[in-house]
Order: structure tokens, then C-alpha cells, then sequence
């Protein structure tokens, strides 16, 4: 996507001539962004998880708020926060592995494909507590197809 | 609203009965969300806010793409991530206060009112830097809106 270039560029450049205490610094604003992305998607995917495991009682008004929220989460583009040099390599404090930047187009489309399994979950979070499981195996498998690729297995 | 009941009522019933302990750990995950989502709200400023500045050059699709996702976090709900007892005076690491949960009706209204001033960003971003001091100014405000009644001055 060319809209993120310039701010990229600008970074990478940033990172190259300063070294790793610089990019600690220059990238802690897009880490916390990604990572608190993710904490959201985790949130609402726990109120979801525990109604499809009957830890907690269905409720569909709350099951389809936070599958909403699942959607409106993906929503978010994933260009900025992910500025070349923020992998686990350059940084500390992220997972997040080199590949990523020499695979962006896969990277994104991984995250679409999430977007399209959260709207999966929209559809019928709130048609009862049965549908739950299959829609949530969905979107696991999404989260995993990126994490298999892109994220380190240890933190 | 009526959806998120049944889950801030257990919620709360699960808070008067174990006690403080017990609620940190039941509250982690709602904490991490709306921090998260914070953050990442605090991060697409940044960027807006630097460009405004003139610290970094103006690049119009890059404003856009931040101001789109203003718009983006501010579409999720704020229902599920305030249970009651979620509070500075129940938990540790939230300066959020008390009063969110009496005035629950006015602290949604002001997180609209925060989405209508980000759509006024969204609006302007691409089409010059000088369009985003003004604009800033009114996602600023909305922001200090919700903080001036409901963040506590220390963290």
C-alpha cells in the first residue's frame, strides 16, 4: 500500500542511523497500538469463548456487542502500526517477526481474512449459544494462520 | 443499555463477594481492551499531531489513514470493557473514577461525541496540514470532555 511509504520510509531511515535504542523509542507508540488491538480482539473474544464453553450464560444482546466490536476491531488498517523495524529482531517487547515486512501483502490479507471470519461471527452471534463454537473455530483459525507465520512462539 | 446487563450484573455480584483480589483478576481483561483501544486511539493522534506541528512532513495519505482509524476505534462500543467496579477506587492501574457508572448515559454520549469530532478529522485529513490543528482541536476536546469528569489526575 503506497498511503503508509512515506511515514515507513521515514522510520526505517530513523532506525538505520540510530540504532536500537532509537527505534525502541521511535516505535513504542505503534507497538502499544498493534498490541492494544489485539487486547481488544482478545477481550471480546474471552466473553465470547466462555459463552460457546457455558462458563458463562448466553446472552445474545452481549454475544453480538462483542462480536460487533470483533468487526469493528479489523476495522482499524494495519499500515501504520506495523513500521519496518518493529519485529522482534529491532525490538524488545513484540513477537512480531522480520517476515512480516517482506510479506505485507500476506500480512494484510491475513488480516482480512480475520475481518471476514469476524463477520462470519456477527452474523450469527446472536442466534443462539450453539453457533458460538463453530464461528469462533473460524476466526481462531485466522488468528493462527498469521501467528503460524508471523509471530514468534516464544514473548 | 439493556445489552451489556447480564454481564456487568455478574460482574458486579462477583465483586461484592470476593473482594478486591478477586476483581482485579475479573476486570484484567476489560482493563487491557479499553486501555488498548486508548492507545491505539493515542498513537493515530500522534501521528495527526506530529503533522500538524510541522515535526513531520504532511503527507496526505498517511492523515487519512490515521484519522480513518480514529473513526474505526471509535466505533467500538463502550459497553462490555466498564463493567462496574472497574474503577480507581476497586482496582489497581485505571484512573478511571466511579462516576462513569452513575453518569453511565453521559459517558457514552461524551465517547459519541468523541466519534462525531473524529469523523470532523476524517473529513479534513487528506486535504492539507493546515485543515488538522482545527481538527485536532475538536478531537482534543471531546477528549478532555470525558477526562475533565471521569480520569483521575494521577495515575
Amino acid at each position: 500500500m503506497t498511503s503508509a511509504r512515506p511515514f515507513l520510509l521515514a522510520a526505517a531511515i530513523l532506525t538505520a542511523s540510530t540504532g536500537f535504542a532509537a527505534a525502541q523509542d521511535q516505535f513504542a507508540g505503534a507497538l502499544k497500538a498493534r498490541q492494544g488491538q489485539f487486547r481488544n480482539l482478545a477481550f471480546n473474544l474471552g466473553i465470547l469463548g466462555s459463552m460457546a464453553k457455558g462458563e458463562v450464560d448466553y446472552d445474545a444482546a452481549t454475544a453480538q456487542e462483542a462480536a460487533d466490536n470483533l468487526v469493528t476491531v479489523t476495522g482499524i488498517s494495519q499500515n501504520l502500526q506495523w513500521p519496518e523495524g518493529s519485529d522482534n529482531g529491532s525490538i524488545d517487547g513484540t513477537r512480531a517477526l522480520p517476515d512480516i515486512f517482506t510479506n505485507m501483502d500476506d500480512f494484510r490479507t491475513k488480516w482480512s481474512d480475520l475481518r471476514l471470519k469476524a463477520e462470519e461471527m456477527q452474523a450469527v452471534a446472536g442466534t443462539g449459544q450453539e453457533a458460538l463454537g463453530p464461528a469462533l473455530g473460524g476466526v481462531g483459525g485466522a488468528c493462527s494462520a498469521c501467528h503460524d507465520m508471523y509471530r514468534a512462539s516464544d514473548s
